[in-house]
């Protein structure tokens, strides 16, 4: 028979998203319900390998549920990467009796998670916080929500002077590799134009749509573009591309940038994060390792580590024809 | 061979949800794009019944895709459930030529978009718009998710007041016959107990936990009650319950009301209207009828509008344990 | 030569409102800026009289500035109201080399405060802390202008649904003895009525109006009640009155109750209250006592506590005049 | 006796900003009560010169004031600069039978009101709307609030990242010429260091700043900086300059832009709007002219436009200390 787990550490890795103070709370009481010591780490595993640990209890995460960033505070780590780096934070998870750890993060927070299990066969369960929702396995990362609502937000303001200037303006939100921000945030904000890696428009097509939207009369414009779009030019050039092919366009330029990494979380994360941290306490205290828990048709359901991080999250086919539809 | 659908009328029926103007917008917008004529029709049945109808075009949709409430109003009408009310209904439907109708509202709306199909083989897709989620055939149903972050928002608020004060509030949320909002609302929140028509959690039990989170040394609290809690007190009785049982606490009720209906969409209801109102305009070009649109596992699907309002939507189990264990 | 103060005790009282952490805070930091102790007492004159008191620093009160509600907390003492209690509460202070008080509060927290003064000569500096803005000596009182954006951000959603169906809405908002909020959100939200305590506006003139509204076709209003309100009825009974005398309209009562005590404040009360608590701490370190601050014209200003309870701060009538004229 | 004005008219010119709206429906209300003809200007002077006019009556101003931007569209113009633009200008007034006008805009908007009231003796109020807050004559300008509660939230969730990472952020809010944001802001998001364009606080001084919070334990800064800072570097700049001078700071840039001039106007700035645009239209009906409309002590006033012109609106000192103080 297995033994049971008896303390069980968590760490926020990687970019922080808004709800990992969220899913940081949950995971604390589920080991309060289950009677399991709960230890958080903090900055990731560059806390890990100093060995920066706090006692946490259903007291300590009091009033964070709707907080964002995260109080374990988070990093990116260089020396866990090399093999000297994981032999420290072994150490310290033996020093300390913790016998199972749950990784809140992204894709490099869970590449680390499973070298090291590999290493050392320690159980490690993930929980996917990024606002960039880039994971396989998952509908929905945490902070990912969140990140639409701030994005779209902003844009309707910008799109408040638009209109009243009859200007054109660019607005880069995140998502250096991925189009999720761009797209949803896009269509939410009922902009004129979705720019994303995913998809290489093509300036040409973008100054055709632009130029016939003035035409049917329409003053301003706001064109969303990923941070990380396909055309090879930054969101600047663009704009300046534009400017001079476009004359008859007022144009500027809004870098929306880190705000849409904080602010309180959506309920929508709150909730997300509540029922991750439960399931990844649950799936340590089976025995289970090396699994990321996600959410699948509103259902919480758990992938294998390996294939999140291999499996990649594409972008919906129906909602870019919704946003062409939208924008015609 | 299918003669093609010419003109189709959209219409808001029932109580408003945020997220029906963005339906409204997609509706018009995929009519354009499928160069079909689109007549909004006022107040639901009511304006059907009388004829009050306007045209409407990708401009008159112009800057509405953020606007809480519905520029097509909405009412509940008697007249309808009358044979002579759906007659006339049929009337002004033939005069204007329309050929399809997309009804945005909830389960009422579609009986009577069911029955008048009957009678007149009229085609008719139904879009899910109400805040309570009670719909069968979509995890989400239009304003659902906007109601959420409302109400968390407000519980925020109510929450400052609350530990400042060492009180307990109960926070009676909307949800006459479905727990959704509180539920999710009281999780979102942090809420330490939640009362939800589905479960009669029983007062003994809710007095047993107050007393215990007071032991605890806990020294505020939020109970979020939904509208129609089983337990046969509305929330002012409850309130005064407690406070007679457990004099220790300073006890205060606020009802949220109506404030949960309005607001600016959120971006998930933006997109999820933005993609439903494409969808229901494509079905009825395909010559489908009596269909619901809606979400399962982020995919728009379609389901029978008599299957949708017979079938329940149940409250998920998992999450009302995830519920108990945060609030432990 | 006076000699120079050198421990500080902060403390609020009363109604809890937001900026008050963002006063504690800026007493703190003004403490460590002229290198005096800083002592929090919580719980209002409650915890004076218990000597429940914490040592704060200029860390301690990092990133509070945006926090609604007090991490000192708030109540209201009867025991301070006696001689015993007001001597317990002198030997506390005493025992901690205590040599001043900053009290954040209403004209009740005051009035203690000035008797306390009058026993003890204990130096003691006001900051008005109160949503009511019903103390004179300041056109502002600390989360005055957030309760305002709290009330009027949610009546804009009351009239969104109120619009969609035609509605007429009576909202309560705070304010027993003062009808500050109620006016100003009343204007601010675009209300048809506004009902303050300060003016009987008389049932009569009220369903006048509203007759008249629907007769300038206007198909929904909003009426803003204040609790105090003098027409003798609550809103409840304003609603019931209503809809027994005009028929024609589907009435709806909203309260809008607790929330407007809490939330993050806005900019101005932030800003108020940073320059409130350096000028209080400086009024100490003056050998000055029995002062309130305030704001006149845009500058701090300082009253003394006797005059501002004594003083009423009546309503504007310009504003009511301008009330009137935008709801013609 | 003078013959009493029987039209109207209203505009808004430069850069809009929240609460124009609020105007615009305040002086076409106040035309309404006073049984006066009420005409828009549409895009400021350039729609004035091309005769581009609409009616308005009080429902044409439902439901607008919430709403950022202007639906009166603004814009600079070159041509009213030229004595034919103004004669041009001037025509169309006549034309129209326009006897009086209201602009709502700033300093350059209100020069050109001088000049064109100078040659056609054509009675002009002015109302400041801006968001800079830079016009003398008057305490607050319309959408200056909106702007710091604008950019306070943003600049709070920029602190949620920053505080995760230990990162230091250099935020920049608008103010070419004036510091009123950057200072008012920074003071409200707690800023560590604010640069605004009345003050060359020095680079040195910055990094010993810098340098010393982070010996105090703090591991992240947010440094607020105005667009038109005095250092002589642009945001980016300052940055880069930071960040090789104290290697120990993972440096971060933020931009808030033009989402600062958008969103839908906090309470206060929709009485002030309330508020001046009645006063604007009681003055022309007095038979006033070339007065700017304001606020000081919270009453309302008016001063000569020349006057408000010429003078400047210096930042407060004793908030620079307080500034200093809380930094600290």
């Amino acid at each position: 028979m297995m033994k049971k787990i008896k303390k069980i550490a968590v760490m926020t890795s990687g970019g922080d998203a808004p709800g990992m103070n969220a899913a940081i709370r949950s995971v604390v009481r589920a080991c309060a319900y289950y009677r399991v010591s709960c230890v958080g780490i903090y900055r990731g595993y560059e806390g890990l390998i100093e060995g920066d640990f706090i006692e946490l209890t259903a007291r300590s995460v009091n009033n964070i549920i709707n907080k964002g960033g995260t109080i374990l505070k988070s990093a990116r780590s260089q020396e866990f990467r090399t093999k000297e780096g994981r032999a420290k934070a072994y150490e310290h998870l033996k020093e300390n009796d913790i016998e199972g750890m749950v990784v809140i993060g992204g894709d490099g927070s869970f590449t680390g998670a499973v070298i090291f299990n590999e290493e050392y066969k320690f159980p490690v369960i993930g929980i996917p916080g990024t606002i960039d929702n880039d994971i396989f396995g998952t509908t929905h990362t945490l902070g990912y929500d969140t990140a639409l609502n701030t994005a779209v937000e902003a844009i309707d303001k910008i799109r408040d002077t638009a209109s009243s200037h009859n200007r054109l303006f660019f607005v880069e939100v995140m998502g250096r590799d991925a189009g999720f921000i761009a797209l949803n945030a896009g269509v939410g904000a009922g902009a004129e134009e979705i720019l994303i890696p995913e998809e290489d428009l093509g300036l040409d097509r973008m100054l055709e749509s632009l130029k016939k939207s003035r035409r049917t009369g329409k003053s301003s414009s706001i064109v969303v573009v990923a941070e990380g779009d396909k055309s090879g030019k930054n969101v600047y050039e663009l704009a300046k591309y534009v400017e001079e092919n476009l004359p008859e366009y007022d144009v500027r330029v809004s870098v929306l940038g880190h705000m849409q990494r904080g602010g309180s979380p959506s309920c929508f994360d709150r909730v997300l994060a509540s029922r991750l941290g439960v399931k990844s306490v649950e799936l340590l205290l089976d025995g289970k390792t090396n699994l990321m828990v996600g959410l699948k048709n509103n259902e919480v359901i758990s992938t294998s580590i390996a294939e999140a991080i291999k499996g990649g999250h594409s972008i919906n086919q129906e909602l870019l024809r919704v946003s062409d539809i939208m924008t015609t």
